[in-house]
């Protein structure tokens, strides 16, 4: 199908080669599995890219989704197509020239690394290549019997501890990064809970805590559908001439429905849905859709293992890192690593609320963290698509870069990634409110730039600065200098953050913008042991002049002059309005500064601010 | 499961009991199918409730989703339940008292109806109850060979022409309403399409012109479970030891999935996800989900019929009004009926959006039709659930009211169901401004008071009044009045209606609450030949005095009174602005009344109005 590229799962992406680059290594210890049981012996199979540098400090791990494998990119140009392309290799966010890569087959999978497609006797030579090497040599050893459908439940915590004793072979102690998306991103989220000092930075993408009650319906029909095969033979198919196919073929179908958004569907199907692909099969063909689906399926089958669907499917609907917040934050309280999680909005597979669940409870327990919601039709299969990879590969490698500085100081180096920074007079005013060593969140930070000015001020001095925007563009520019940035709507309050988590609380010149200042002055001061506010002041005579000569509706000056008509401002605030609203809060005052920014000059507060000043800043507290 | 009721399905509220109030006809004429082929005779199952009137005038016509049947409602308090007990029955909005109700089984269906579970060759005998009786008695006739998977291709319009003969039989030249849910508003939406002068009254709920690429993939997917499953035996497994339970039983679990949003699964699911109840299957349970899905997959399989599945199942997949507007419109050009649409916000198998399409396609034909999306969590179910019953009954009651009198002339008769009419001064202004005989689109119409006060005031001429709403309370109580109002939100201006199809279109306090004005008025004046605005004058002195003496963002009075920090309006317009505007719009002013609302004075044009009138009311044509 042409446009199967254009919203593909990791097997479109893929072709289904031998992986000529792949390495083996033995495990010969007994794995003790986290739900009872154990496995004998465990073969991981693994590719690397880069090398790794003298103190081991430079191993970013990689983990794939349900149908992926250790082939996450080419290792040169004549290779096959890797699954994530676009994100690793020389230059790019994960850069193989920098950092020394390493992408595992998961545990149970059927790729290389122990699955139930093995046999439970496995000869104890190394380097055996690829699990069908065991199968192809039967006369090696006795008994030959694959596991099947006997092969241990395992979870996504064995998968861990397989990359674990990984990680020990290969001399890494603990890693620069883990970085996944979906199964992929809940190894990540698992390493860090089990192992709260493995890494400096996690990276989780269109992924969740847990699965929704609808995934696991989906994973259970799919399932119900390969077990109920009657080619299945209870999952000891292997060495018989029949294979569950059919079942197979059908639980991918359905998770392709799952890894599209209805948009990228009815874009990709409704312009020839009565025209299908005409192609061999058992299955319906009579609509487009029914045809790629027929397809998607049946290609599945012979590349992947019913068992290892079934081992994997189940492990993920097992993982549950935590219902609720509080859950959750015990989950990470240990964690010493920064996070950046990315999810996608027409992903209703691991919607972007789940990763705001996990963004809640890190800034709770004030990790550092960066979330951005990616504006996208392509649903979940978009973490592994080209456009869209572009647009949160950068979140990706500025996090990177990050952990391989001083977490704060690397502005300078990337000048050349920012925009200037250019201060505003009450941007100026209210960063000679805020003393070296502060904590400071910024509520509608815009660009970062106020922040970045803070920063920058105290050089060299650690500070918690957090920015909060909703505006992708934004989100992406603050993430873009070093600076930890939220997707997040003021207008729901912030529930987020907890009482007096950090010392100030910044709203700039955006008041005047907000649905209800009430309920947002309550949070900023509920989460802030100090708030400072800058709006521009409403009364200000030129404006009181428009109104009262001109009779026309008051336009502030600079970036608030905006037509009547079409004006993002919702309100008109006075300095005297604010008065009056803080003292009915019950607000203190601590400092206030005016300036008349049209004639550049500061306004004393007796000199009658409501008529002479156009812009106010204010520092508050609940008195 | 103790809460299935919360959220279920057809079958979920119904037992499976035999049908005993149904009747059966017997139609000799061979019926010519829609897409080739034909039926050498048809059985059609059905069950009417009411008594029809003399002149057959009060005939309204029940349509089923794809595995309900006829027993729509109980016929007295010891029946068996039927899936549309809240609406049907006396007194209810499908009144049993007053309407005379009929609800068949689908050609296609197992409930009675011919289908593929049917004999080709079948006893001229009539009235002989439903067709279980067919198959039990199989020396009457030979050969006798089901038809299985050789039934027919049929489609939805094949329903409607058994559903045809059936109202001939019955005596029905024209329905009073025809009203179905789903498959059953497909029902419904085909009947006008294809017989425009059928009925008075089409109500489709949670339907919609053709199905989403999405739910065709899930369809395509059920019917490769049945037809995979080795005991479906190409569907020749009637009178086999053997059915294609298995298929059938993972189709209907996909379909349970569809059914329900994922918040309906997260309540229903999330709290003992991992408790699943415990009980006897060859499917997986380990999940609560899981076990849900694998009690209603297997109790479908003792009610309903594989090959009867796929064909309905298909039918519905072929159904295809029209992908664009344009096309829409062609398909309802003809219609004489008014039209009700509702959908439900959390339905994302028959999204709202698709209901839009049709309301789109009907507005710009001009006909009558009220749309309204109703917030519920209970997904596509949630046309067959009590509580959202209780919520879009009232606009099916009002409907079934208005067809059966004059069409708007029925406040009168229902005053207790209205609030009382209280215009203010500028909806006087309005009203005086406003011929007999004008069409009217009422932008924001609120509870519909003044488009009520327009018809009231015209009495007997019929007027082409319409309003739109986004509050949901506000859309009910409009239509309570009789009058149309459609579900909208002004901020993306008015697709739904075409060049100059009103004679007025009415913004009405509403000016400063727009997000933008240039755009809507645009609008406005695209759609109306004339427009009306009536706002707020923010220059009114007595607010140039809060702003000058008292230094406050100004308070206008009475409706407009908020709070600085916490108003709906976005925007201060002045009167002089909103000249302004004009005039850079070049747009005219065909006639304009001030108010001085506070000092209950009119205010002449030439008296300084921006200074004097705090409301304004100007009527507008673009020149």
């Amino acid at each position: 199908m042409a446009t199967t590229n254009d919203c593909s799962s990791t097997d479109d992406i893929r072709s289904d080669q031998p992986l000529t680059h792949a390495q083996t290594v033995w495990f010969d210890e007994p794995l003790a599995l986290e739900r009872g049981g154990e496995l004998p012996k465990i073969r991981c199979c693994y590719e690397t890219w880069g090398t790794l540098n003298a103190d081991a400090s430079n191993a970013v791990l990689v983990c794939h989704a349900v149908s992926g494998d250790s082939h996450a990119a080419r290792h040169d140009a004549d290779d096959q197509p890797g699954w994530w392309d676009g994100l690793v290799g020389p230059g790019l966010p994960i850069d193989t020239n920098r950092f020394f890569v390493v992408c595992p087959n998961v545990l149970g999978g059927c790729r290389g690394t122990t699955g139930p497609g093995d046999l439970r006797e496995i000869p104890p030579e190394r380097n055996t290549g690829n699990t069908n090497d065991a199968k192809s040599t039967p006369e090696q050893s006795t008994p030959q019997i694959p596991y099947g459908a006997d092969f241990p439940r395992i979870t996504i915590g064995d998968m861990v501890e397989v990359q674990r004793r990984l990680a020990d072979h290969l001399g890494i102690r603990k890693w620069r990064a883990i970085v996944g998306g979906s199964l992929g991103g809940h190894q990540a989220l698992q390493w860090v809970a089990r192992y709260p000092d493995c890494t400096d930075t996690c990276i989780a993408i269109a992924t969740s805590p847990r699965l929704t009650s609808q995934a696991l319906g989906f994973d259970v029909i799919a399932r119900n559908a390969i077990q109920t095969d009657p080619h299945f033979q209870g999952g000891q198919y292997y060495g018989t001439s029949k294979r569950p196919d059919t079942g197979l073929a059908i639980a991918r179908m359905l998770g392709h429905i799952t890894y599209l958004s209805v948009e990228a569907m009815e874009a990709k199907f409704d312009p020839d849905r009565h025209d299908p692909r005409q192609i061999a099969s058992q299955f319906e063909q009579r609509f487009s859709i029914g045809s790629y689906l027929a397809h998607q399926g049946q290609k599945f089958t012979t590349r992947f293992d019913a068992n290892s669907y079934i081992t994997l499917s189940m492990a993920m609907d097992l993982f549950d890192l935590g219902g609720t917040r509080l859950r959750l934050m015990e989950t990470f309280d240990d964690c010493t690593c920064d996070f950046l999680l990315v999810s996608f909005s027409s992903d209703w597979l691991f919607p972007p609320a789940q990763s705001r669940e996990i963004v809640n409870a890190l800034t709770a327990l004030d990790k550092r963290v960066t979330y951005a919601e990616i504006t996208t039709d392509a649903g979940h299969d978009a973490f592994l698509i080209a456009r869209d990879m572009a647009t949160y590969g950068p979140l990706v490698q500025e996090r990177l870069w990050q952990s391989s500085e001083k977490p704060q100081d690397t502005s300078s180096q990337r000048a050349n990634s920012e925009t200037p920074v250019q201060l505003t007079v009450a941007e100026e005013s209210i960063l000679g409110f805020i003393p070296a060593g502060d904590s400071v969140l910024d509520l509608g930070c815009g660009t970062g730039e106020l922040l970045a000015a803070i920063r920058d001020q105290h050089s060299g001095i650690p500070m918690r600065l957090m920015g909060v925007e909703v505006a992708q563009e934004n989100i992406l520019a603050t993430a873009m200098r070093g600076i930890d940035v939220i997707d997040y709507d003021l207008n729901n309050g912030l529930p987020a953050f907890i009482d007096d988590q950090f010392d100030v609380v910044v709203l700039n010149a955006t008041l005047q913008a907000v649905d209800n200042v009430v309920a947002l002055l309550d949070e900023m001061l509920r989460v802030g042991k100090r708030a400072i506010i800058s709006f521009p002041n409403f009364a200000y005579k030129a404006l009181r002049e428009d109104y009262v000569t001109r009779g026309r509706s008051p336009r502030a000056p600079g970036e608030f002059d905006f037509d009547w008509h079409d004006t993002p401002n919702r309100r008109f605030p006075t300095i005297a309005d604010v008065h009056d609203l803080l003292i009915q809060m019950n607000v203190k005052i601590d400092q206030e500064i005016y300036w008349d920014v049209s004639q550049s000059r500061h306004i004393d507060a007796d000199d009658n601010p409501n008529l002479n000043a156009d812009t106010a800043v204010m520092v508050i507290h609940r008195s």
